[in-house]
């Protein structure tokens, strides 16, 4: 997760996505795959794809259509994608992934999502062993880990490798003769599987399946390891039962994954629709209107809509063409970096209460800034609905943790909040309320961290200290 | 207007700001006014300052913030700027506006936003008289007329200049001191006045206003001439009385502008919200759910849905990163091309009658594959609404004529492109509601041309064939 | 001309090509003609093919190879080119040229070398009349000049055209269905003629005939225009009798035309050769070797050595790799700047007297610096030796007349120019002695404005006070 | 080495340079450094810069010029720096050097000129130890080596390594506290020291000692590491005294080296004129002018014309402004490529019997064009001297083997490929002539193995079977 201060928003830091198909231009679906996951990241994209023998890589910083200009010359079988949302400091171009490697077994291309815990004790004990890294990609260290292995076959060695890391981390890798998938024991990052007229799909999320019209088979389970190849796919339960409990990231359904896609059974547009309508339930405020600010808190403020009777209305405009490098305003122009992504519509808001639904809220300045822009354009009174917890905590598992004294919550009161923001009313969907609105899935099986500080995986104690452990 | 084929929709050609302002940096102002103003224009953008001396212009292909990469050097206090969705064969470089040119008074810099319908019969005069042309754009026939004006004035020149010229124009000139705007005298495209706080701007839309929070004056008037320099703002009707006779383009607030702006005392937002209004009250369709292909068609669906009482939903999502280039999905994959934009929620629509709003159909083709699309994701029914009445004729003031017989309701009729596009039912918006939904403005002050063929404007007849009158 | 700061040089402005075959592709064959003409202009570069129907340009800013990436699409029949060496305040974009126009006869490609000195005064003539200028190249003023004629042909109207401007100009025109070249009643810069199997070719030098293995037929003559078309070349002598004059620039010969070039009847090489025999015998310095400044002193170097029987040796070696942009020395660096593209070879240089031969010195900052670098590589003594008289005078013809303050041989005798530069020896070759080099030219054939003052076209009052009269 | 068609050479691989400065800018100078030795190699370059706590790294494709647009942020004091001319199948983004880990010790940039012939071995071994690899680069066998060592001190563990590899290389590296030197046992590329006021250089050549002014001091010995830290300068014979035995690669005189460089303490110049002197007293040819191919051979005519009295003559002129990237002749086109860079004065060939040096034949095909264009231009005979002796078998300490069988010499005898060249008389320098010429070096101090096949260092057989051992 990563920190975008206008919209005052963490952003997830990948998508991955694989195919294993002899009859299809491979390069080609995994392009539109990955273009079906670019709200996942867009400061890098890259496409790996072998035939067995060689295997191309076309990377480069920046949204996919701009990164990839030609796809790999390379025809082949197997493919992997990426594409990144850079954390603080490592947006090197050396850092896009896939990583490919050469190594005693022939070639591999890994990309990744999530984060490892261990990272850096592991890199340091490889370099004690006489391994050189040339980023700071997690991804190096895992084929590191690969390497060195001592197992029969490719599959072990990479089960070995697995079972030494922690953290989140779903990865997918195309070796010379299988495109294989895995899910880390607790499952924070979705990953799923579908299927193609003569092969096999691997994708952060259902959306890029239903780009390439693959169809949807299941999703990957957590501790689990897929391997496709000729033969069709196998499944393996690579970590050991008790190290196996589900802890996907709830952010995945408030404000990751795009709401057409399906998260370990989950619809995520209807979950949204329930938060909503949990807010409606928990704040029965009485409003003239419901509002979101958009594109993410759209469709929690239905659900508050459906079920509080308040008509919705669409009172903030979203600049459609926002580019993704200007020429910035100062830093005294702020609320001018605001208005360039949105603008109030008098004839909606003026002389209404208004209850306005966002997602979350991480440092505050920018949900002052829309408040005033709403009083300005006439509104009677703002009421602040949240579809998530407060975040108090920072998340272990792919942020930036020195963004923790930045977080809002984290030191202020709900009340506090309110006045910073200058809110009439604020309040917070609780995590009952949020875990009613997950139906199918039940609270010990999602990560609440960030809401309640509980860990499921140790954190080292330097970045308990905010220290960031990544090298660069 | 010009067609984009993926979304099968007409498109604005252009958004003009324009600035006059002693204490402000006015290219960076012009800069934000344009990235407002960016929906009506994204093939180039051009930005010219004059500080009375000296004028200097930054031009580019491209988004704003692709083509505007630094500010033009020249400090002044008089810009223009402009932004251009290209017609066919217009898009070269040097057709990016605004135009800046040299001439016996000193400098100017042109931009406009419109079709003059006798550009090619002027231009062939000037020729005669030994002009020479280097672009292809209409304000380059004015500016030369503006030069060849025996006028004693600058301002009197260009008010004889622009008497000659016919069809659609709203225009922003920097002359070497005054901030010039002009609406031609049916007034077709919209142009407004605000104040800053030590000076004036001109924009197409007031959005542009909002993102520099300049305080919203008035709308330039048919026929208006305003001039604005160091003693102010003064007006002047250019036009012969009898000439002017409004007809504002209707699809100004159909689609061209953003729902947040305000056209001629009415607001485009309340607008499209009155016309689902009058959709669900012409139709009454018994259905399930109201949805939109978004972004245009949703203030229309939230109008039915409130109108009918039928829940409105997101059944379709789109993908908010599409870029602008992108390796292209062969002809065969079209509708890969429309499942890269959008995607169907499957828990939303699978086993709805569903009310699709669209704000019109030009070939149906899009229209088809995204009733595909729904009925694949489950839909039971699916009855489109179109937020406007059927477009049977070209558009002579801003668009390639040769698209005219591609327009499918020109050739079939209303049950035959529900066949077409396999929809259960289609209904388009009557005349009469479309009136019905624009309160502030009369039906006889907007053009409907493009529905009834009834053109204000005399069409020389080489256009009426289809023939391109532009040179290049 | 214009000035390299490093190399202590002025450059030529420009060169010209043009060719008239149905049989090649023409836009190719500029190509490669302009890359033999490169040493002529390095900053931006153009090419215009005509089918006679339409016509289309290639330019941009850069070396040929950088500008031109792919060469134009429009086949045709008719092409002009252009390489430019920028004056300053004129290197922009808008002013690279060919530069195309439509006007009442059709379309019309121009490129031309040389200045004009009555621009200005036309210029303003033709704003009088209603003109405008969308650049600041006199080209633009030749194409309103043609565009405003009212002789009946376009060749009449070219003539009545060019008998209106004064200056230096060897043009070529593509129309819509001929190749056109026009050089000046002084004949100031060089435009010679070739024959292709099936066509005709122009060209500033005959180094652009030899690359695409035309046959050369002549040099056009100072106040002819020849036409070319598919009844083939006809000639006509479009200047009043009594103001041709033949006054080539005698730097042609001196520096800026390629060696293996011919201009007007002369070999370039034999005459740097024999410039170099005449100041061995003007000079019968006693010495131990004979160096050039590489390249451009090299073979009147040799003429020296033959001359004098003295050895000629490579004492400076040039760094072939000097890029055209790249991070700049500071001010003080000016030093690392000059060894950047140039080197002693101590083992040729230590313990000798040395004979050093350059073309020319414009403010001797550089030749300082050169005498210092083999000084300090044991050089024993430096008698400097320039292939040129001194330049006293600046040139009307091409060049920004700023430059004039910076000759230092307008402000400094011979002896305080050597005082300046260190040297143990200088001597610059005398007019009479530039003459004799020159043996096939009568010496009242050529233009030595630059050193005698005498300039056969009046110069406007404005520009002998040193007024830049280019509008930009 | 690698191979230009149009001018039939090889080319050298690489230039390296390093620096250990507290009080200069380290990147700029390294920059300037490069710059100086870009004439060995075009295809890339980089710089890499340490303060000791944190390493940078700016690198890319194309000259140095393009390549760096910004010197690199970090401030530091130990730099190194490469420019790399790409073998066939290398010139891939992730090959350009320096080479930057991370390895248990820190960090190191890894810069080297030459080619291991182990380095599959090497490789295949480290990968069955389980290391990964990510290029193709030798570089990156070194490093890894490094790492793997368990010596106590880096300056240890580099020697262990270093003792491992076979083959030619000159490498510079910059480990956190040191910046180290190191040639191999034969010496096959060159490598110099030089000083700063208050530090060291290291150098492929002694030029880009010149361009910063630093003091040459020596050149590194065969089988010789040198470390320089704030110590000064300490030098170590790392290899075992029966390894050593110098061969330094005889093209370096030839051809490779620029002629203002001294290499292990010859001049590059006077070896030139040498040869020159060599081949004209074996040849003893009566004719007219001296003339070579530019500019590699013009040292060497100078040579030929002063120990035979025969003038030399620029009978070819080249033209400077080639470009690296054009639109390309097509392969008919071969004649016009070769006339694109060099051009015959008629008026110093015509009717002569001309003595044209070059320094190589390589395919012959150039030389044929180039003796065919010579006799068009009217040369009555030319007699071809070759300043080295006929290379007949390929290297394998730096070029890509595949190009043996396209070597002319090693299939056709001497009078053979004067035929197939059309030259009147073809001579190349003997061996013997060559040693004479190289008068500070003894014959068994050099690598003649292009020219006699006796390899110092063992071939691995799959490379004599011409397969390339480089991964990609």
């Amino acid at each position: 997760m990563n920190y975008d201060a206008v919209f005052d928003k963490w952003h997830e830091e990948c998508g991955v996505f694989g195919i294993y198909d002899r009859h299809l231009d491979v390069a080609r679906y995994t392009y539109w795959g990955l273009f079906a996951l670019q709200h996942r990241g867009q400061e890098s994209a890259g496409i790996a794809v072998t035939n067995g023998d060689d295997i191309e890589l076309a990377k480069n910083m920046g949204l996919l259509t701009e990164a990839i200009k030609e796809l790999p010359k390379l025809k082949g079988h197997i493919a992997t994608g990426h594409v990144r949302y850079s954390t603080t400091g490592s947006n090197s171009p050396r850092n896009i992934q896939p990583l490919v490697i050469h190594y005693q077994d022939g070639h591999m291309g890994v990309a990744h999502n999530g984060n490892l815990t261990n990272a850096l004790a592991i890199r340091r004990q490889l370099e004690d062993d006489g391994s050189v890294f040339q980023t700071t990609m997690d991804s190096e260290v895992i084929v590191n880990l690969i390497a060195r292995s001592k197992a029969a076959t490719i599959e072990d060695r990479i089960v070995e490798a697995v079972n030494k890391i922690e953290g989140a981390y779903s990865i997918v890798i195309n070796t010379t003769n299988a495109l294989i998938g895995i899910r880390d024991p607790h499952g924070y990052r979705p990953l799923c599987l579908g299927k193609t007229e003569h092969g096999y799909v691997l994708a952060s999320e259902t959306c890029a399946l239903d780009v390439i019209k693959a169809e949807f088979i299941r999703h990957i389970e957590p501790g689990e390891m897929v391997i496709i190849n000729d033969e069709g796919v196998r499944s393996r339960i690579y970590a050991p039962v008790e190290k196996i409990e589900k802890k996907l990231c709830v952010f995945e359904y408030i404000y990751f994954a795009r709401s057409d896609s399906n998260i370990d059974g989950q619809s995520v547009y209807e979950t949204r629709l329930n938060m909503g309508r949990e807010l409606a339930r928990e704040t029965k405020y009485d409003a003239d209107i419901v509002m979101s600010i958009p594109d993410s808190g759209t469709t929690a403020a239905l659900g508050y809509a459906r079920e509080s009777g308040i008509p919705f209305a669409e009172g903030l405009i979203k600049n459609r063409y926002s580019g993704r490098t200007f020429i910035k305003p100062n830093q005294e122009e702020r609320e001018l970096a605001v208005r360039m992504k949105l603008n109030a519509v008098p004839e909606v808001v003026a002389g209404k209460r208004i209850v306005l639904i966002d997602d979350s809220i991480v440092r505050g300045t920018t949900s002052g800034l829309i408040v005033k822009m709403l009083k300005e354009a006439g509104a009677k009174e703002v009421y602040m609905c949240i579809s998530s917890p407060a975040i108090e905590y920072s998340c272990h598992y792919g942020i930036d943790t020195s963004v923790r004294k930045e977080l809002i919550a984290a030191t202020h009161t709900v009340e506090q909040i309110r006045e910073y923001i200058k809110a009439d009313k604020l309040h917070y969907l609780t995590q009952e309320g949020l875990c009613r609105a997950i139906t199918n899935l039940e609270s010990h099986e999602m990560c609440f961290a960030c809401f309640d500080g509980d860990y499921a995986v140790a954190v080292p104690e330097e970045q308990e200290e905010g220290v960031k452990y990544v090298l660069e």
